[in-house]
Formats: C-alpha cells, structure tokens, sequence
C-alpha cells in the first residue's frame, strides 16, 4: 500500500450527523475512489446524497455487506446496540470503529467470538451545531483522534485505522478506555454541562429583553449551549460517574467563589490559577 | 453644536486598561482636534504616548484640570475613591462618568455639594484580554452602552454623553442603577466566574498532558478565564448580592444535572431551555 492508497476501498458510515457526514466528506476529498454507503433517515440521506458525500444510502444496518470499514456514528448507546446487531453479520477482516465520546461502554461490550475487528475510536472535533448541515471535510484536521483498543485488537485492524484518519488530517493517538472517560469527563462533558446550565440559568434570569446586552463574553461562554440533548443524554447516562467527579468539582469551586465573593483571596486565588490553565490550554493553538 | 462638532474638547481619562485605552483611540479616530490626557502608571503612559493614544499623561489625578470630561476607567472600588478625591476641584460644568461594570456604589458615592455633573456609565465591550496593549480604537462599535444617571444628573450632561459614545460608535441607553447591577450579575459576573472556575478545576483535573486534547468546546467555554484578578476582585466585592444569588441559581442547576444524570429526562429538559435561550441571545448577532 502506497501512502496515497486508502486503506480501505469501501466504508460504511452509520449515522451522518456532524462527525459521520464530516468523515464522508473528508473521504471524499481525500480519496475520491472510496466508496461510501450511509445509514439514516431518509431526508438526510437525501441532503448526503444530494451533496455527494456518499454513493449509496439505505435506513438500516442491513444494507452492510462486505464493506472494509464500518464506522458506528450514532448517539453512544445506539452504537452499542448497533455492534450486537451487526457482529453476527460481518466477515473477517473486516475492521468496525465508532466515533462516541465514551468508550468503556462500548469496549466491554463486543460481542464474543464476533469476527470482525472492533477498535474503539473518539475524533475531537466539534462545532456549534450538530447535524450533516454542519458538517465539513476539514473538520478533523490538525485534530485528536483517540483509539481505545482492547488487548484482542489485531495490530492490522489498529494501523490501517491510524492511516485512515492520518489521511483525513487528524493526529491519532491511543489511551485505555477507562482513563479516555475521566479525561473526557473533565475536558469535554463537564464543560458542556457547564455551558449548558449556565445558558440556561443566565437566560432565565436576564429574559429576552435583556439579552441584547450581554457581552461577547457570554457568547463565547455559552457555544456550546445549543448541543443536541439526544447526543448529550447517552452520554452523561453512560459516563455518569466521572461527569459527577468532574461536576463535583466544578460545584465545589463556584461554592467557594461564592462564599468568598467579598473576600479578596479567594477571588484572587482562583482567577491566578484559571489564568495559568488557560495559558497552558492554548499552547500550540493560534 | 454640529453633529460632527465633539461634544467634549479636553477629555481626562483615569485609567489606560483595555476600555479606557480603547476610548482614547476611539476619540482619536473620530475627533483628532480632541485634546486627552489620560492617568496612569509611567510604563502605561509611555505605552499610551508612543502609539499617540493620548496628549499628555500624568501619574496622579492632580494634573486634571479644567478638562470638560473625566473618565473614570480604574477598578471600580478607586473609581469610588477617586470621585472623591476628584469632586472638590472640579468646576461646575464638568462632566464626569466611570466605566465600571458596578453602578449602585458609585451612584450612591456622589460627593454632596458636587460642582461637577457626574452620570455613570458602563460600555459593553470586552476582550479576551485586559491592559492598554489590548486596547482598540473599535471596541464599542455597535455595542452597547449603558447610563444610570441619578434625578440629580443635569439633562445636558447626559445629552453630551449620548453624543459623545455615539460618536464612538456605540448604543447608549438607560437603566436604573439596580436593575444595572442585578442583570450584569447574571449576564457577565456570574459567567465571568463561572469560566474562571470551569478553567481551574478542569485544569487541575487534566494537568497539562491531557490539556492538548480538549476541542474547541473547552477552549470557547473558557475564554474569559485570564481576565486579570483585581478587575474582578472588586465588582464581586461590590455586586457580592447579585452575583451570590445568580452563582445559587446556577449552583442549584448543576447540581440537578448532576443528580440527574441517568435520567434523560432532566437532561434532556435542560438542554432544550438552553438551546432556546441561546438562540435567543444569538438574535441579532453575527
């Protein structure tokens, strides 16, 4: 295999919301020849196809069948319904990856004796909104892209998916399943939770008459507030235990902000050490 | 007075940080023949001199004059006490405001037996970024900003004010000082400390090897964490009321998100007001 070749010749793609339409779009600018096969509801099969993100679309997972690569692109715990239905289906060799923000879940529950190869994948993109609307081919450039494989994933299965995403831009690395969970706990689902609750609250209380003076800051701070609660609702269910550590913690800092509000040194304290993981957060970015 | 005539010919700006530095190039560019002399530390003025911000500079509020305006733009608490150190030397016909995100306790400050006009103001602008070396000349264009004149504030002072930040480019309007400080407590204190807090904890819990692999979520949610301590130590000391009930009502909101975690039905409910509230705030802009 030459490093313009694609690793795989044919995909399926199940689910074509932001991440799943993102990486039929990637595949198509990076290798034209690969054929792609969807899995959705018919009016978004209809805008993939009209946009030629894919060759082919079909409602269900019965459409797959000698494909190279699955990728499982639904909310986390349909993709983990979807692997028990499809593992009796599919050949060896062929290699199946998911692309959920959670991955003990999954990883514990491939199914025995299942022939194909499973690697648990997270790709770190994200933006505003989700939905194939917003997705885009660039979106995994320059990128995380996680793998989570168990101690039975094949080497092969493992490196050919690293090309795969190496050709659509993204840099993957490897972490154990239970460590990828807390870390993204605290990276990713707390943050959203945070943004979430603090729109929420914020709205509430100034009301729309009062919103139009709200600064950039709250703009930014807020981003992610319009996240859809499907994708969001697996995803605190599956990884309840270190979203509760990492919102223990967040509850635990703005209870001490509060009690210290008039009170110059925990202001101070506080905003010194945000400054300093703010500044490490951005190394390397702009 | 032509419209293009500006309303103040000798300005004092007390105070060369993010907004009072963006007012002295703001007035630069829309009134060249304005004279400014702005107060602050040696190294700010040299700063300030060089770019041509400003006229002439002073350490202390001693070298004001017989400027027709004075801008009051250091932390709100020594906006406080500089009113009062300012009150007895001025002449009547000065204008004088603030630009603290604050309003009660300097509205309830104002000197008895006060010469000078004095009309609090707050601009909604904002930048990553606080110092004169983040300053810009279009920092309040189309943004708005806020007046909380008192009944004893002339009618021609705030007149002069509408025109003068008009010029600026910005939005003026009024509030009651009140209501001023309960909806900023929850449109911006309340998500400044929540972001700074957000930024610690997340942090601490990821330290600097897992950092690079948040997404951009993590990045905008944070943004305003480097905003500098001593701005902020002093509106939590002054709004401490406001900001501690909006912190309770987002504090109670995590707290049933965390409770909740498991059940998509809390989830998924708070997402949707969350979702509606954001397009709301988002009405209007970009």
């Amino acid at each position: 295999m030459s490093p313009s070749d694609p690793p795989f010749d044919d995909i399926a793609i199940v689910g074509l919301g932001l991440i799943g339409g993102s990486i039929a779009l990637a595949v198509r600018e990076r290798w034209p020849s690969v054929r792609v096969l969807g899995i959705d509801r018919q009016a978004v099969l209809a805008h993939a196809l009209g946009g030629g993100a894919i060759d082919r679309g079909a409602e269900g997972v019965g459409a797959i069948g000698r494909e190279q690569l699955v990728v499982l692109a639904a909310p986390v715990r349909q993709n983990v319904a979807l692997l028990a239905e499809l593992a009796p289906r599919l050949a060896a060799g062929t290699v199946v990856t998911d692309v959920g923000s959670t991955k003990r879940d999954i990883v514990a529950s491939i199914p025995e004796g299942m022939a194909a190869a499973f690697v648990g994948g997270h790709p770190i993109g994200g933006a505003e909104r989700g939905g194939f609307g917003f997705a885009r081919p660039d979106l995994f450039r320059g990128r995380p892209w996680i793998f989570t494989p168990g101690p039975e994933a094949p080497r092969a299965a493992l490196d050919r998916l690293f090309a795969f995403v190496t050709g659509l831009g993204s840099r993957p690395s490897l972490m154990d399943p239970a460590q990828h969970d807390r870390v993204m706990a605290a990276l990713s689902h707390a943050p959203q939770l945070a943004a979430t609750a603090l729109m929420a609250v914020t709205g509430a209380a100034a009301g729309s008459a009062f919103l139009p003076l709200a600064g950039r800051g709250l703009v930014d701070t807020t981003r992610l507030a319009s996240s859809p609660p499907d994708t969001w609702r697996d995803v605190c269910a599956v990884n309840a235990d270190a979203i509760g550590d990492a919102l223990d913690a967040l509850i635990a800092c703005l209870s001490e902000l509060r009690a210290g509000l008039s009170d110059g040194e925990t202001i101070t304290r506080v905003f010194e050490e945000a400054a300093h993981w703010r500044a490490e957060l951005m190394k390397g970015r702009e």
